[in-house]
């Protein structure tokens, strides 16, 4: 059995165990859904169509580009079906021969109005929509990495650091002197190592930007590392799974700066301190929100996420009233405290972690760089 | 009147036509809708109530960033909501005085689960989520180019031919020999030339990898512009505003391959000759389709698509059967006949037109370049 059929088969069990006769999985522009690289290979563009009877029908947009890399029962141009989903539903339950009356689930992201069109069209069946059905279910899977998915980490937190020896060294020597520099290292050197690519557009923010969260734009030709406090936040995406760090480049610091950098250098232990097995994610955002607090500071972003062939996955690593995620062994995420303050700059401190069964594992080495 | 206020006021006279008395709009990973920078300048991130006497009230996540660019009547920072849409709306309807028994319009993009959350949590009033509402309303505005976007455009085409320019002579003097090589010069030279940077991730495919539509991953370590077909697509954004564009590279092509390209140069000028005032979009589509079925080809893909904020707006560009756009000046948008052969690979030639009120305006000089 390989991964994707190891993948599958709890999906499968799953629908058997709640009665969902066919089950559809959506990647289109507006509702990404890595999932269906997680369960079949293909990279993006695609419905993916599970039934019962343990069968899996790929609907790509591009067929030449489903050959090469997609594992399914059947792979049927979205074309045939004028890329319009209802259609491509209604034809494969047929050519499954669904029963009428069966439970078909879609995509919980599914818009109102598109969910209304299903439900209008596809009569015969009994449309669920629900935040917690199959993909909740196929998340929370992919939250927890199999010995695939921890390989394809452990070499990708390889080339991470890797790099951010480079980028130190580089910042150092003067060779990076501007966002450009150290954003345009990054693009080539990890590629140069394996990676398809970085996992998500850098942001390079030098002192005159650092006060946003995300830099807009990403990253410019202004410097980078000069006096003052210096964002470089990135990631690299090997095999589809992306690290995501991030940096602060300190120098010449003022005593408001060196606050803000210590303060995060403290959330960033405390939190890692507090991810044993078993803890509420929740649990550990408020802790760092009330060491902020305890200073008047805030963070104006959530504590962490998981990672994996999405940039943001579960688990969730927040404070919100609603956050039930425990932290398990295989789950691979992020722990990122920052501040941010209009006139002084921002500090964000972010490394990945890899739980185990004996504990949290630091996979990555992002640090405060003192200049 | 700034820009922001003139688009405002289009989108306050419909509310008023339709009885609307406080609309959402939402910006959010997962849910892109750059109508939120259109209207107030703010990048990313945040919700946008706009009320029927005229208040607009932006909730960034980023307060920071909301402070350089936004401009809105009043700004809270999201925070103070715990990230929840439904709470913000509850206490900004309250903070307005929006009476009882108002409709509130929500983004058609809300997922029926999420919609199911809004209707049971506010239920003081008429929540409304629809396809052909206020949202559909501003992404038509947002089709039709104003003069200050127009101004914008004829610069990004500017700088994106300059580029073209730039890759044909690197590409002919062997100084570009590789995907990356490509990338690389579009990432450096879109910012040199005072672009935020790329609109998109650019496809850089050598004859290897150029069957496919979106090459995976977008760009490698691999050669370029080698014996076969090599498609390059990018586009650069200049204040929000991205160009999109196709070249492709055809070196000691087989008869097959040359057929293609020649194809495709076909389908690209029928496409232009056919964009007048007042076309059906869909028309267009349909021509080229019939082009290439006598050729027994068929192009897996749409012919082409708006561009402004966002990659891909309207108008749509493409046959399928509920597509009503038809071409008005004002317009931006590419077209982009290709095709892709498994073992031959693809070529595709994308531009980017205005049409404007005596016509199409060609306003990129991608081209098939004969090496």
């Amino acid at each position: 059995m390989n991964q994707y059929q190891m993948r599958l088969e709890k999906l499968f069990d799953w629908m058997a165990q709640e009665s969902i006769t066919l089950a559809v999985f959506e990647d289109t522009e507006g509702r990404r859904d890595r999932t269906i690289r997680h369960l079949t290979g293909q990279p993006g563009d695609a419905l993916l169509l599970l039934s019962l009877d343990r069968k899996t029908v790929l609907v790509p947009w591009d067929i030449n580009m489903a050959k090469v890399y997609a594992h399914a029962d059947m792979i049927i141009p979205y074309s045939e079906f004028e890329r319009l989903p209802c259609k491509a539903i209604a034809v494969v339950a047929e050519m499954l021969g669904i029963p009428a009356g069966s439970k078909i689930e879609i995509p919980p992201v599914t818009p109102y109005p598109l969910f209304l069109n299903y439900v209008g069209k596809l009569t015969d069946f009994d449309i669920l929509c629900r935040e917690r059905g199959l993909s909740a279910e196929a998340r929370k899977i992919r939250a927890v990495k199999d010995d695939e998915e921890i390989k394809i980490y452990r070499k990708a937190a390889a080339v991470t650091n890797a790099l951010i020896g480079l980028l130190e060294k580089n910042v150092r020597s003067g060779k990076i002197k501007t966002e450009a520099d150290a954003a345009l290292l990054i693009e080539v050197e990890a590629r140069r190592h394996g990676c398809e690519g970085t996992g998500f557009e850098t942001l390079a923010a030098g002192p005159g930007r650092s006060f946003g969260i995300h830099a807009h734009p990403a990253w410019t030709d202004s410097p980078f590392a000069g006096p003052g406090l210096s964002i470089l936040d990135f990631g690299v995406r090997l095999a589809g799974y992306t690290t995501d760090v991030t940096l602060t480049f300190v120098r010449e610091a003022s005593p408001r700066q060196e606050k803000i950098a210590g303060l995060v250098e403290k959330a960033a232990k405390l939190a890692f301190s507090m991810a044993g097995n078993g803890t509420a994610a929740r649990s550990i955002a408020l802790a760092v929100e009330e060491l902020f607090a305890r200073a008047k500071k805030r963070m104006p972003h959530a504590l962490g996420h998981g990672i994996g062939l999405e940039e943001h996955e579960y688990p969730a690593i927040n404070s919100r009233s609603d956050n039930e995620w425990k932290i398990e062994p295989g789950m691979v995420f992020t722990l990122e405290p920052g501040l941010y303050d209009p006139l002084h700059g921002g500090c964000r401190l972010e490394n990945d972690i890899l739980m185990t069964e004996t504990g949290p594992e630091l996979l990555t080495e992002a640090r405060t760089i003192r200049l």
